[in-house]
C-alpha cells in the first residue's frame, strides 16, 4: 500500500478507502485463529532454563557461618546472599534483607506496617491519618496501583518522562500536603515506560521538602540489572542520595531475582537505612521465623558473586533482545509513517510502551482480543485502570517465542490501524 | 538419697538439710560448664536429614496440568500438593491453599486482612471496632500471643485441659461480648500442653453461639501428624463440624510441613470454607503473584501420596520418641516422689509441659541459665509473658542429641529441686 501521508492529513475519501483496507486486513487476521499473549512481563521458558542448575542445588546445607539452612531462623536472610546483592545495590549488607519469593509481598508488608504501626519517623500509624495519598508516576505498574487501592490509599498522578518522574510536579504536590505520604517509582527501565530515573531527578526526589515527616519513596528497582543493550544503565543510588540529603529513612528499595532466576521461586530484597531495616525486621518477626534459606543458598551457589549475576543477565539479554528488536521492526514498518502511534525503544526492562490515537487504546485491545491476541487491558498502567486519554498500551514481548512476537505485533499493528481509521472516519 | 516423703511434708530441719544437699548438687552442676538448649521446638539435624532428597528435587519442572512451576502464577498453590494435604486434612482441595514456608505468616495475613478489610461475615473491618479480643487457652504458643499483641488485639485466657480448651469458659466469654472476635487453639498435641482437642470439645466450639457474627477459630494444627506413639490421635475435623453447625466461616485451619520436611523451607497450608478461601486469595493476590511452586513440586515428588507423609512422620517418631522417653525417665527418677513438679507425657507434638512449685518457674529458668542450660523464658506460654502462678516451664527436647537431652534434664531436675527447697526453706 505504501502510504507516506499521515492518516490525519488524508482526505475523507482517502480515509474511507483506508478504513476499508484495514477492515479487510483485520478480517483476514481474524480468520487466522491466532492464540497469542503479550499481557504479562513473564520470562520465557528459555530464560528460565538459564537457571535450571537451581533444580539440583544446593550442594550441602550449611551456610558459611555454620548455620543449617534447612532449619528455622535468620530473619534477615542468608548473609552470603545478602553480600552479593548488597554489592549489586550499593548498600551495606546490614542494610539489606533477603526474603521470600516476592518483592511485591515485601512492598505490601511495608505498606501494612506503615498503616498499622507507622514508620520510624511517623507521628502515628498511617491508618490513624484522615487520608493517605501516594504520588503515582504514569504510566506505571498496575499491581502498585491495585495494592494501594486495596489498602484504601488514594492516588495522584504525575507524568513519567525519559529521565524519570516529573520532579517539579512531585515536589509541588508533597511540599504542602501532609497527607501525601509516599510515591511509587520503578527507577530503572520503568514499567512500562522504559525510562531510567536520572541521578539528577533521583537527587531531587531524595532531597525535596515534604510536608509529611515520614514521606516514603517506594523505589521498586525490579529491572536494575535487566539491560537490553551493552550500554548498561546505572540505577541512581537512592539510599545514599537520601541519606546525604538528610532524609535517610525516605527510600525503601525493592529488588528481586524473579526475572533473574525463576519468576516464581526467586528471592526478594529490601534495601534501606539501618533503622528502616530494623523496623521492617521487627514487624516481620511477628509473623515469620525466617525466610527459605535453602533457596538463598541455592542462589548463592548459582551466582557465586555479583559478577555472576551480571553475566547471567547478559544471557537473558541474548534471549530477549531479539524479541524487543522484532517489536521495533514491526511497529516501524507497519506504523512508522502513519502518525497513528508512538512507542519507545527501551534499553532494558520487560515492556514496550505504545501510545495510539487518543481514545482508541481500548478499541485496539478489544480488536486484538477478538483476533486471538491478548493484550494488557487498556488503562492498566494508570490508577483505577483509567487512562484519561485512552492511548496507552503496554506490550510485554519476553514470554512468547520470537515468531509469536512477530505474529502478535503484526496483529497489533493491524488493530492500531483499524482503530485509528475508525476514529478518523467518524470525525 | 532415696527420699520418699514429699518435700512439703518434711520438717524445717529436714528441709534445711535438703536445701544444703540441693545447693551442693547445683554447685557441682555449675562446674560442669554445660552449654545446652531446650528452648525452641526445632527439628534435629537427623530429622532434617529425612528430607534431604528435597535438595535434589524436583525432577523436571512441569506440573500435572502442564504448568511450568518455575514461572509466576497459581495463587492457591500447586494442585497436586493441595490434593495430598487436602486428603490429610479431610477437606476438598478447593478448600485448601498451599503457600510459602510459614503458617505463622498465613495466620498473620489472615489477622491483618480481618483488621483492614473484615472477614466474609464481618459488618466492618476489625480495625474499626472499638476493641478486638481473642480467647487464648493457656498454656499456649508464645508466638500466637506476641502476634496478637503486636496488632493491638487484646487477650483473655481460658484453661487448657486434657481434651482441649475449657469449652464452658470459652462459650461463656463469647456468648455476650461482640468484641470477642476469635480464639487460638493448637488442637492436636497442643503447644505446650500436649493435649488433643476432643471431638466433643471441637463440636462445642464449632457450634457455640457467639455475639460476634464473624467469630473466628484460628485452628493451628501444627502437629496434626506428629505422633510419638503408635496410637495416632485423630484431629477433630473443625471445618466440617463448623459447617454442619451452620458456622462454615468460623474456622481457619493452618498446617505446614515445617516439622515434616525442612523447618525453614517447607510449605504452609490454609484450610477453610470456600468463601473464606476466596476471601484469603483475593487479599493475598494484592501482594503476591503466586507461591514457590518449585518447592511445592519438590514436596509432591518427595511424598508422592498422603500415605507417604504418614510414613515419613513415623521416621520422625523413631528419632524423637527416645528423647521424649528420656525426659520422662529423668523427671520420674529425680522428681517422681518429691511432689515438687507435675508434667505431662505427650503422645505427640514437640513439647513437654512442666509445672513446678508455684512461684518458682522463673527461678528454675534462672538457675538453669546460670548452669548453662537454656530454657524457654518462664511465662512464655502465657499472654504478655505473664504466668500468674509462675509455675509453667516448656521443655523442647527434639533438637539436641539424646545424650544432651539427658544432661539437660538432669540439670533441670536439679534446678527444680533447688528452687523448691529455697521456697520451702523460707516459708
Amino acid at each position: 500500500m505504501g502510504e507516506t501521508v499521515a492518516l490525519s492529513e488524508k482526505s475523507p475519501s482517502e480515509i474511507d478507502a483506508f478504513l476499508q483496507t484495514q477492515r479487510t486486513a483485520y478480517d483476514r487476521l481474524v480468520t487466522q485463529g491466532l492464540k497469542l499473549d503479550l499481557t504479562r512481563g513473564k520470562p520465557s521458558a528459555a530464560q528460565l532454563d538459564l537457571s535450571n542448575e537451581l533444580l539440583r542445588l544446593p550442594q550441602g546445607f550449611t551456610a558459611a557461618d555454620g548455620t543449617d539452612v534447612r532449619n528455622y531462623g535468620g530473619l534477615k536472610g542468608l548473609p552470603e546472599l545478602r553480600e552479593i546483592f548488597a554489592e549489586l545495590l550499593w548498600v551495606d549488607p546490614e542494610q539489606l534483607v533477603a526474603g521470600g519469593n516476592s518483592s511485591l509481598t515485601m512492598m505490601k508488608d511495608c505498606l501494612v506496617d506503615l498503616l498499622l504501626h507507622g514508620g520510624v519517623d511517623s507521628e502515628r500509624p498511617w491508618s490513624q491519618e484522615e487520608k493517605v495519598t501516594f504520588v503515582c508516576p504514569v504510566p506505571g505498574y498496575d499491581r502498585h496501583f491495585t495494592l494501594l487501592e486495596s489498602l484504601g490509599i488514594e492516588m495522584v498522578t504525575v507524568p513519567m518522562y525519559d529521565d524519570g518522574p516529573d520532579a517539579d510536579a512531585v515536589a509541588a504536590l508533597v511540599k504542602d500536603d501532609p497527607s501525601i505520604k509516599g510515591m511509587w517509582i520503578v527507577p530503572t527501565y520503568a514499567n512500562p515506560a522504559g525510562s531510567v530515573c536520572s541521578q539528577d531527578v533521583a537527587a531531587r526526589l531524595a532531597s525535596m521538602p515534604t510536608a509529611a515527616p515520614d514521606f516514603k519513596i517506594f523505589w521498586d528497582n525490579a529491572y536494575a540489572f535487566h539491560h537490553l543493550t551493552e550500554d548498561e544503565a546505572k540505577s541512581a543510588d537512592i539510599v545514599k542520595l537520601a541519606s546525604a540529603a538528610g532524609h535517610p529513612h525516605r527510600p525503601l528499595e525493592f529488588a528481586s531475582t524473579s526475572k533473574i532466576t525463576f519468576a516464581g521461586a526467586g528471592v526478594a530484597f529490601l534495601a534501606a537505612s539501618p533503622e528502616n531495616i530494623a523496623w521492617y525486621v521487627k514487624h516481620l518477626g511477628t509473623g515469620s521465623i525466617g525466610p527459605d534459606k535453602v533457596n538463598h543458598l541455592r542462589h548463592v551457589q548459582l551466582f557465586k558473586t555479583a559478577d555472576g549475576v551480571r553475566e547471567h543477565m547478559r544471557r537473558h539479554r541474548d534471549i530477549i533482545a531479539p524479541k524487543f528488536a522484532e517489536v521495533q521492526r514491526v511497529l516501524t514498518e507497519r506504523l512508522g509513517t502513519q502518525e497513528v502511534a508512538t512507542w519507545n525503544d527501551p534499553a532494558g526492562g520487560y515492556f514496550v510502551n505504545l501510545d495510539v490515537v487518543e481514545g482508541t487504546a481500548s478499541r485496539v485491545v478489544e480488536l486484538a482480543k477478538a483476533a486471538g491476541v491478548a493484550l494488557t487491558p487498556a488503562g492498566a498502567s494508570y490508577p483505577y485502570g483509567k487512562d484519561p486519554k485512552d492511548t496507552n498500551i503496554r506490550l510485554a514481548p519476553t514470554m512468547p517465542p520470537v515468531e509469536e512476537v512477530t505474529a502478535a505485533m503484526e496483529a497489533v499493528a493491524t488493530c492500531v490501524l483499524l482503530a485509528a481509521a475508525e476514529k478518523y472516519a467518524t470525525v
